[in-house]
C-alpha cells in the first residue's frame, strides 16, 4: 500500500484573462463587451490601488508568470497540481484574483450590487462554457464550479443549473450577499434547491465578499477615503467570515437542509476556523433555549434537529490555507466538515509552497483525521471516484511523513 | 461591615406612555403628533404581532400591572429598585417596549430607516428632558442614558451632549445599525467622541437592532410574510449580537480609542458573552497576523495597541440576564468588562424574579468576582459615589450568601 496521501485542493482558481472571454459571450452582447470591459479593468485597477497593495502581489508573481498561466493553461495547471501533490480541485473562477475575471461582473462574489442582471448572467454563461471546457479534460479530477447569479431569476438559475449538469459541472457558486434581494430563507429559491439536491449539484459560497462601501467609503473604488475612514480593512478582515457563513445560517433556519435532505452547501475559504464553534454554538442555544426568547414565538417546530445537526449532514468548510492552530478545533467543528484548500492561484494560498504547508502544518497531528483533511472527506463529500484518484496519489501525493 | 451586596444594574429602562410625551416635545410639533404617535402605534401594534407573542406578554404582565408603572412612576421604581436589591441603575428608553417609548421612533435602536431625521431628534430631545427630571429625583442612583441620533447630524449631537451634560444626563445611546449613513470609524465622528470624552459622557450601543426586513421580508411589519420566510426569527436572534458588538469594531479599528484614550464605551444587553472571546481572538488575530493579510498593506500602524487592550481599558459590556454558563468565561472576556444588568421592565429580564436569579446563578461563584460583575465594575467604570450607593445597598442589597 502507498504511503502517499489522496489530497483534494477543495479550493482552487481558474480562469481566462478577461479579454480572452468574449467568444464565449453571446454574440449580441459582442457589440459593447470590449467597452464594458475596459470599465470593468479599470474599476478593478482602482479597487486594487486601495485594497491591494500592488507592489506585493506584483513582487510575489514576478518569479512565477509562467506558472501563474496555469489560471487558464492546462498543460501549467497539471504542472501545478503535480507539483502539489493535488489529486483532485474543485475550480472556482477568478484565477489571478485582479486580472482573470469573468466579464461583466460575474467573478467571485456575484455582487449584485450595481450590477445589470441580464449582464451579469451572460458574464456568468461565458465563463461557465469555458470552464466546461476545461474540466473536460480530466473529468474526475477537475470539479468546476458554475457561477449562478440567482438572485436575480430563479428560473433562470434553474434552466443553468439544468445546462451545467448536461456539460460536466457539477457546483455552482451563489452570491454570498444578497443586497436589497431576497436572503435564502426565502422559499421562493425551493424549486432551485429541488433542482440542485435532484441532479446532485453542491451549493457553494465564496469568501471574499463584504459590503466594502461600508468599510471603504460609499463612492469606492472611485473615491479614496482611507485618511478619513481610518481602519477599514481592519473592520473587513474582521467581518469577512460573518458574511460567508450568512446565507448557511439563513439556510439552516430557514429549514431548507429538513425540506432538502440530500441537498450539500460549502462554504469556502471558511479556514478562519475559530470562529466556527461559537457559531455553532450560538445556532444551537437558540435552537434549544426558550427562556429568554419565550416572548419571540415559536421559530424551531419547523426543523427536526439541531441547526448543528443538519450542518453536520448538508455542509462543508473549504478550509483554505487552514493553520494548525484552527485545525485543534476539529472535533468541536466536526472533523468530517474540514476540507483542505490550495487556493492556487491567489498569494494569500499555500501555492506555490505547499509541500512546505504540508509538513509544517501536519506534523505531529493524527494521521487519520490529517487523511481526511486533506482529502478523504471530499472524497466522500462529493462521491469523487476515489480508485481513479487513488492511482493518481500513488504518483503525486505528498508521503504521510509529513504526520511525523 | 455589612454582608450586603452593592449591585448596580447597567440596563433598566423608563420611559412614559407614548401619548404622554407631548408636553416634552417642542410646541411647534404639537399640530400633528397625536396623528404620527397613532400611526406609530398602529406600526407597533403590527410589528407585535409579528415579532412577539402578544399573549404571553400580556399573560406576564398581568399579574404587575402597578409594578410595570416604575417605568415611569418614580415610588414605584423606587420600591422596584428595593425589591430587586439595586443601588444603583442606568436608564434606557423604552419602559415596557411596546408600550412606553419616545415618539417619532426615537427610542431603543433609534433606526435610521424610514426615519425623518428632524422629528427624531424631536422625539428623542424629548425624551431626554423628561429623563432628565427623573433622575433628578436621586441623580446619584439613576444614571440616565439620552437618545442621540448622532447619524444625521455631528453638530446638533454635539450640542445635545452638551445639554445633557448641563442637565445631569450621564450617558448618550446612539444608533446601533448606521443603514446608509457613516460607520463609526469615520473620522466625521472625531468632534463628538472628544466632546463626550471630554464632558465625562459615557457612550452606549442597545442590543435589539438588526435589519429586521430581511429576516421578515421588506414590508415588515406592514405585510407578515411567516409562511414564506420560515426561521425569520431564528436568523435574528443569532444575528443580533454581531449587530450589537459592530460599532465596536469599527470603533477599535477606526484608531478612536487610540485618538480619545478616556472615551468609554458599552455594549449594553449583551449578555451572551459566549460569542465574546471568539470575537476579541479574532480582532487580535488580525491585529497581529501578517502573512495572510499581507497583500491588503498596512492597516495597523495607527494602533498603538491590540484590539482587546483598547476593549479592557475603553469598554464594557452591559450583561443583562447573564446565566451562569457565561460567566464561566469571565477570565477570557476580562472580569472587569463584565457588568451585570436587570432589563427592568422587560419580560427577558430577571426582574421580578431578580432575587432568585441572584442565588441560582452566583451559588458557588468566587465571590469577589461576582462582586465586581453584580456592582464594583459599574462604580468603578461610571465613577459613581461608592459611599453614597454603599449606603443604601447596607438597607436593599442581596445578601453575600448568594455565593454560597
Amino acid at each position: 500500500m502507498s504511503d502517499r496521501l489522496l489530497v483534494v485542493s477543495t479550493d482552487c482558481h481558474a480562469g481566462l484573462p478577461i479579454h480572452q472571454y468574449k467568444p464565449y459571450v453571446e454574440t449580441k452582447y459582442h457589440d459593447f463587451i470590449d467597452m464594458a470591459v475596459d470599465i470593468q479593468v479599470d474599476m478593478m485597477n482602482k479597487a486594487e490601488k486601495q485594497f491591494l497593495i500592488k507592489e506585493i502581489n506584483d513582487e510575489w508573481r514576478a518569479p512565477i508568470e509562467q506558472e501563474l498561466t496555469g489560471a487558464w493553461d492546462y498543460q501549467e495547471r497539471k504542472k501545478m497540481l503535480a507539483k502539489d501533490g493535488i489529486a483532485a480541485e474543485i475550480v472556482f473562477p477568478d484565477g489571478i484574483t485582479e486580472h482573470n475575471t469573468p466579464p461583466f461582473g460575474a467573478g467571485l462574489g456575484l455582487s449584485p450590487r450595481d450590477a445589470v442582471p441580464e449582464l451579469q448572467w451572460a458574464g456568468a454563461m461565458a465563463h461557465n462554457r469555458w470552464l466546461a471546457e476545461l474540466v473536460a479534460n480530466d473529468p474526475k479530477r477537475h470539479l468546476g464550479v458554475a457561477s449562478i447569479p440567482l438572485l436575480f431569476d430563479v428560473d433562470q438559475a434553474i434552466e443553468a443549473v439544468r445546462w451545467c449538469a448536461e456539460n460536466g459541472l457539477k457546483g455552482v457558486m451563489l452570491p454570498t450577499l444578497w443586497g436589497d434581494h431576497a436572503p435564502y430563507h426565502d422559499k421562493k429559491y425551493d424549486p432551485f434547491w429541488e433542482v440542485c439536491q435532484d441532479l446532485g449539484i453542491f451549493i457553494h459560497f465564496h469568501s471574499g465578499p463584504a459590503p466594502l462601501n461600508e468599510y471603504f467609503g460609499p463612492d469606492f473604488p472611485n473615491e479614496d477615503r482611507s485618511e478619513s475612514l481610518p481602519g477599514a480593512m481592519g473592520c473587513y478582515v474582521s467581518e469577512v467570515m460573518f458574511w460567508l457563513y450568512r446565507p448557511l445560517t439563513f439556510m439552516l433556519w430557514g429549514g431548507v437542509f429538513e425540506r432538502f435532505p440530500k441537498l450539500k452547501a460549502m462554504v469556502v475559504e471558511g479556514g478562519t476556523l475559530f470562529m466556527v464553534p461559537s457559531w455553532l454554538t450560538l445556532l444551537d442555544h437558540n435552537y434549544t433555549d426558550v427562556h429568554f426568547s419565550a416572548k419571540l414565538g415559536d421559530f424551531r417546530s419547523h426543523l427536526s434537529m439541531a441547526p448543528s445537526e443538519y450542518f453536520a449532514r448538508n455542509c462543508g468548510i473549504g478550509a483554505s490555507c487552514v493553520p494548525r492552530r484552527d485545525l485543534e478545533m476539529k472535533d468541536v467543528i466536526g472533523v468530517n466538515q474540514i476540507m483542505w484548500g490550495s487556493d492556487y492561484p491567489h498569494p494569500e494560498g499555500t501555492w506555490p509552497h505547499t509541500q512546505q504547508y504540508y509538513t509544517d502544518t501536519f506534523k505531529g497531528f493524527p494521521q487519520e483525521d490529517g487523511k481526511l483533511i486533506l482529502g478523504l472527506n471530499a472524497v466522500d463529500f462529493y462521491g469523487l471516484d476515489g480508485s481513479y484518484l487513488r492511482t493518481l496519489a500513488d504518483e503525486i501525493g505528498p508521503s504521510s511523513s509529513i504526520f511525523q
